[in-house]
């Protein structure tokens, strides 16, 4: 399709949904399949040139994304809602684009985002099960206290320095960020932790997720969790949960011109029947 | 661990969960990865001996199971117990053993069980989503209506000659199956088909659904669903639904000595928040 092209510059928006299990995260990386080159080598193949994808925010190897976003700038006059099937047809299995929309220029995937919420999942049942273990950690080794984990996640609403949480290597100027809603739940085996934030420090979610467990398993107390971070003790900070456990579960926008279906949690609940037998509702 | 033989020979009991996505089904077949080949070869191979391990129902390729049963015999004193941590770690990733138990030398994984439950998973939202794919049909083509599906299954429960649902090849002697539960549920954007019968015809599971959606989008009445069963109406059943969205769930047996944690529901159901606020509760 090289060579439909105008003369005005457009911002393409695309909502993108991920399997990380064999990627070296978002971010190109040489000699490395990374989401993002993946992605651009399929729109340069239409376009015929190459071309940079800006993420919202770039996901560790083996992280996946119910719905990252990303743009990027052609001059192609092929129609924004055509992107989707055009890019579908050319990415691998575990990458799709769900949507995609034209922006205005000082519209920017990254810059724009005013938060990002991940959800990680732990599966706790004794036994193993298949159709969980590519998206959830199997942690089976201590029972988990649901309510101690929530109490220990509340103190981190707010402006905060969560340098503790940052793995080694990050290139961000400063490590403040807004945490703006915490969450961890059960349903049955499964344990669901979510944590919505301005902005997320290299590492920070399974760093936060391996000293939570501390907490949940009681190892650990809550205060002693605010402890660790408010007063930045990173040698007490030994342990990363696994990455398949996390995923990118979207980004948020003042204004952003498409519809929740495409963005909003595209990742699903596992609900296992014995545990609760009252969701084998119709 | 060849050598560690008794002198009397045991019926070592399996429940076995699987992805069907890389196998030619269940059974044994020249020149082709099957899941029964790969668990004979992982046993012979701890055993240094050959094995022949007996399925308690044979699914097709691409079909998954969440608690298949399966039973060998050997003169081996390894304790049952311990056979799934063993098995495990000699098996792909796609295949799990989840429990083992010794039975007694006349119960025998087929010719023991009393039904057998299927679970057929369609994903009706228009997108696309890589997290249910697997598992999963994606059918967005018209809209389902769960009700005329449910009402075309009822007149199927009892005893029945079901030959219309089964596909060619089948060595089976006779087309009589006796068919105990049968529902059609939607939970948001997806739909499950449950079928539990005395037995399963070959093919009989996908033929049937690709029937029935044709009753869910109205190009077909649930009477006319039952016409073509009951008067034999091949012709007419031209659609089997893909492999990938069907699971045999479970097996059941008059007695079975492992408990249901091991071999019920281990196919999680998947919950989408945006369409069913209600189950996202804690």
């Amino acid at each position: 399709m090289a060579g439909l092209v105008g003369d005005t510059q457009q911002r393409i928006a695309l909502v993108i949904q991920y399997l990380g299990t064999h990627y070296h995260g978002w971010q190109w990386q040489p000699r490395q399949r990374s989401i993002q080159s993946e992605i651009e080598s399929a729109i340069s193949g239409v376009l015929g040139e190459p071309v940079r994808l800006h993420g919202a925010g770039r996901t560790d190897t083996g992280v996946h994304a119910a719905a990252q976003v990303a743009h990027f700038d052609t001059n192609a006059v092929i129609p924004a809602h055509r992107w989707p099937a055009i890019l579908n047809g050319r990415l691998p299995k575990d990458i799709l684009v769900r949507g995609a929309v034209a922006v205005s220029l000082p519209w920017h995937a990254r810059f724009s985002a005013i938060w990002r919420r991940y959800r990680y999942t732990l599966y706790t049942d004794p036994l193993p099960n298949l159709f969980l273990a590519p998206l959830a950690w199997h942690y089976y080794h201590h029972d988990l206290d649901v309510s101690q984990m929530q109490a220990a996640l509340e103190p981190l609403l707010g402006q905060q320095n969560l340098a503790t949480f940052e793995r080694a290597g990050s290139s961000r100027p400063h490590t403040w960020v807004e945490v703006q809603e915490v969450s961890c739940q059960r349903r049955g085996a499964v344990v669901e932790i979510e944590v919505q934030a301005s902005g997320f420090l290299y590492g920070m979610m399974r760093l936060l997720v391996g000293l939570l467990v501390q907490v949940g398993s009681g190892q650990r107390s809550s205060l002693d969790f605010t402890r660790i971070w408010q007063q930045n003790c990173r040698d007490e900070v030994k342990y990363s949960a696994p990455a398949k456990g996390l995923c990118l579960l979207r980004v948020g926008y003042p204004d952003f011109p498409l519809s929740q279906e495409v963005w909003f949690d595209t990742l699903p609940r596992w609900c296992l029947s014995p545990a609760h037998p009252d969701l084998s509702i119709a």
